[in-house]
């Protein structure tokens, strides 16, 4: 695994049915090509243990749950990856597999959950949202491309066409109470009280009987999970839009602005990317 | 019919186009294999009534709209029963029907719906609760098994995936506020004015053309409604569930720290389903 | 077009790629079989132009969206009509296109929209209510006929099936707080901040790339969308039930009332519905 010598995820085993994976990959919990085989191999172990029920994905990172796609490196790095088990690419066949995953996974959102984060909550099972610090966004078409790993398939069935569009559409933040009025999020909750909410409930379901929460969980994907096929075509949609020069042109204008390297453009996206897009 | 000198479904025709269904099973409003045919006959005469527009559920039992299943008669008394109609099992028989009749049902929520009380409540074709007194619940991962008469199927197209599996998963309590928050219920209604609610808007709908409204409810389902292969998955993933050693188990503590007995167990059924729950 | 020399649609092109359709048919903006060679051609110049990337429909009558059909000119008006590009009878198939269009559609309602207004702001990508001065609704049943223009299809897909039964089997308003409750819209803002908030985030979407525009929608409308199929179903109820005796008497009663004249019957519509189906 060509992961350097930082892991990204860190899985803390709270007990042998009740997992931690806290993002921490300072300062803005960036997720690049790096970051594909250190979740993958987050999620493979939880596939592979007979005894896990629950896992918790939050962040170490003031500020951040989790941000966008990494610009920097080629995109060749990450296309030129071999598909992962379900036949597709890395990305969305992480997310395919925690949504089919017999464990139950849970969303602790503090800061920005913006591109790729708002993409991984979305693949777990339920999302509580900081009312007063999380922030969940689909910025791409700021950046002139679609999204790529799941909200084109995943929100619509979640929140509705309506509103589903307007978040993908507009590209803007959507902080815990909206998120919540929206069903972008199961509930917003007072970021003092959040962490407790959390363990609480984590701990509630660790309790039961593993086969019935997977049970469950499987009954319900049924109704719910968009197909493989729906899954690749937004895939396909994310990797041939950011190829157009619209995305070419706004990436490079927001790269000199200062994405991924001031705290400024990353926490206040929506202002920059209505700069780079400003009649020009 | 067999269901010995109670009625536990009482029904009232307020007029030839409004009737009234009020459950009526002290001291929970427990749900058994003997209210099946009970169930049944009322579901017949709605079937059968060439006249009727609207019938509410409401209950007589303070407290209770409608609680779980009765786990004192052996479980073949139920798998043993004759499927109805539609060719499923008695009970998801019974809900089937209710959501595709041209009779318009309306749930009026006061007191705990856990188990059977919110999967009657989800077969209905809208839920107004009590804000002060209604408690929705599907508790049964709390007794080790799956629900059976509809919330895997039905729940997550009203809810959502997320909301869904929270519900479901936790085994918690959603009282009326946040019933109405999640579109668990249509709406949650102030107690004191939730009886004169429901009354005005069933007069207003049993005042309406009955093709019409049957022509309505008939174009809704057919986009909504999980078919007769999904709702039998969830009544074999119950019974299956339920025979289970881990479900033989936590019935048997819940039953041991006085459920169906206890009044304060039928209340706080999630504090019990934790403590049968706990590592042992 | 036998419009008349009243164009009921006022096209402005506010920019190249922002467009506003302002609805002017004072004094209620009704919709009869005129206005729809109307709409079909703004619709068509939608389709038919390159550049535009976001359309706005608002009111220019005070209290009044968009309200009813017509009921004064006979049905054989409507029903006589060529079929639209969809294959559809024209309604339907102008709503159709409006879903299926590439350009971002936004409703921003400020009054009465009820039938065909309401339908209108369901065919729209997004809807912004006046929290004090919108109220949405399916009125049909209270005519004794069903809803035609979209809302059996896409409302239950939006809201769930609860709440949209509730809309359409009880005809009654539903104002800009409990619309977006139900998620009938997306967002109810203060009437004093409607206008700037539909500008601001239209002309934010209008910066973007229009090819990932029309990717995104085009991907939410695969997973979201009735088929044809459907809408004609719709459609056909809604023609076969406004010919049957019940909306005949109905309609009728409702004219005699002061529909499409009174000021008081078009915006108390559900008192005037509730009195026309009292016990006759």
């Amino acid at each position: 695994m060509s992961s350097g010598d930082k892991q990204e995820y860190k899985l803390t085993r709270i007990s042998a049915d009740y997992w931690r994976v806290t993002i921490d990959h300072p300062p803005f919990n960036i997720f690049g090509p790096q970051s594909i085989p250190m979740l993958d191999q987050v999620v493979t172990e939880i596939e592979r243990d007979a005894t896990v029920k629950v896992v918790v994905f939050d962040s170490a990172v003031p500020g951040f749950f989790q941000t966008h796609f990494d610009f920097v490196p080629p995109l060749e790095t990450t296309t030129s990856m071999a598909p992962g088990s379900t036949g597709l690419p890395p990305l969305p066949d992480i997310f395919v597999r925690l949504t089919r995953s017999s464990v139950v996974t849970i969303a602790s959102i503090r800061g920005r959950a913006s591109g790729v984060g708002s993409e991984l909550a979305l693949a777990c099972d339920m999302r509580f949202a900081s009312r007063e610090k999380a922030v969940l966004s689909q910025f791409e078409i700021g950046g002139g491309f679609t999204p790529g790993g799941g909200p084109m398939v995943r929100l619509p069935r979640l929140i509705g066409r309506g509103r589903a569009l307007e978040v993908m559409l507009s590209g803007n933040d959507y902080p815990g109470e909206l998120a919540e009025r929206y069903g972008y999020v199961n509930r917003a909750i007072p970021d003092a009280e959040l962490d407790e909410f959390v363990d609480t409930l984590a701990r509630r379901i660790s309790s039961f009987d593993k086969q019935s929460l997977a049970d469950i969980k499987q009954m319900v994907n049924a109704s719910t999970l968009p197909s493989n096929t729906e899954v690749a075509a937004e895939w396909s949609s994310f990797i041939a839009s950011v190829q157009r020069p619209a995305a070419q042109r706004a990436i490079t204008e927001l790269m000199g602005l200062g994405l991924q390297k001031d705290p400024d453009v990353e926490v206040n996206l929506p202002r920059y990317t209505a700069k780079v897009n400003a009649r020009h």
